[in-house]
């Protein structure tokens, strides 16, 4: 039986979602719980994605094939027993054995926080803790370079030479409350730190130091070194996943 | 030359606010810092009030004397450069030798939140994880019965008897946004565990359990076996503190 969990985590105390020997991640906290339920057996889940270290996800899926006979409620309730605080499943749902979580995603959804106003010790893990005004304007006017497809080789950051960074964003915006400046990104896929690498440039023409344009020079040059700094991870969020 | 210092500080990690042998509370953090900035002397931090394990503070004060000359950008610098990132100052001011944080203090505000929706993993040092739905008019019509001033003794948990328990609430109110219930009472002072132990009863009260009415029996009861259950204190903020 295939389930796909939708599942939500504060990804302040791992070292990522993908498993990795000697390090807490996500997907080992969840793997383990599904052992303890299939019987002790082996299994693997399926997720949409990576996440990176320190990132946190509001939305995310993955599918699992379970031995038990095992209903959806009780699916849901088991992991949330089995499961640390910091990680919960949201929904437990049968699928057909061919979905696929990772290969049928249609759209992504990414968001980073950012506090502008005095740094707040509370917001720590949660805001990129930035503490001084951004030129908004400009922000929104950069932010318009990314929309369409692109090939977004200078926004990722990979050791290996990546053959395709040809990538689609259908929505692309930053809305200011209070002092949360908020940068969301949708599109079909997103490469290695390409959020964190978008949303570092977009500082810099916040910061005044480059003018909104340039956004589109950098996309163009396909260089890396162009980009700039990539804005730290406790500010960004998979919020949601559309299949 | 007496400082007073706005504080913040995430309580998820501390032993509560004050000073106690072998464990890690907020007081010491800012005592280390002081020490530091005043050449190594013990530099005593008097705050507003203490706030228990667990229990945030968005807005706290304290006074302090200072023997180093210092102003007051520097002392809010040198204080930030040596805590840790759960504690913040946000205003070093200086005030008159007679200035008293706590004696002065005419109004404080706390805010309690209860996430009534589904159980947020990235909420949970930070809202009262309820994941149940709450009758919000039967509670609005409950805290009403906390407003004026009241011997509070049914709602106070102390090891020893404390004589007088008489404060004044000059606002208590409660909203829901999306999935979040805030109730916030503003006061002359508070006594320990009283906001939780109000927050404890008002979910009785929005249980269906008990009807809003029972508030005014329970306060005149002056019995504390008759309040019910403390709230958790992940939910508690100290808010606002008016000289």
């Amino acid at each position: 039986m295939r389930f796909l969990l939708k599942f939500a985590y504060d990804g302040s105390n791992y070292s990522g979602y993908q498993i990795q020997p000697g390090k807490n991640t996500i997907q080992e906290q969840l793997e383990n719980a599904l052992k303890k339920i299939n019987n002790g057996e082996k299994t693997p889940l399926v997720a949409t994605g990576r996440t990176d270290k320190g990132v946190h996800a509001l939305c995310q899926y993955g599918h699992v094939d379970m031995n038990v006979k095992i209903n959806e409620k009780q699916m849901k309730r088991a992991m949330n027993s089995n499961l640390p605080p910091d990680i919960h499943v949201i929904e437990a749902k049968t699928v057909a054995d061919d979905f696929h979580a990772r290969y049928q995603v249609k759209e992504k959804e990414y968001q980073y926080d950012i506090n502008v106003g005095e740094y707040n010790p509370l917001e720590k893990n949660y805001k990129f803790q930035y503490n001084h005004q951004l030129n908004i304007e400009s922000m929104q006017q950069a932010i318009q370079y990314f929309l369409g497809t692109h090939d977004f080789r200078a926004f990722v950051t990979e050791n290996k030479e990546r053959k395709n960074c040809i990538r689609t964003i259908k929505k692309a915006t930053i809305k200011q409350k209070k002092e949360t400046v908020t940068i969301t990104f949708c599109g079909d896929g997103f490469l290695r730190y390409q959020v964190r690498n978008m949303v570092g440039l977009l500082i810099r023409v916040g910061e005044n130091k480059i003018p909104p344009q340039s956004v589109e020079k950098i996309l163009e040059s396909k260089d890396r070194t162009k980009s700039g700094k990539t804005a730290p991870a406790e500010g960004l969020y998979l919020t949601k996943v559309r299949y």
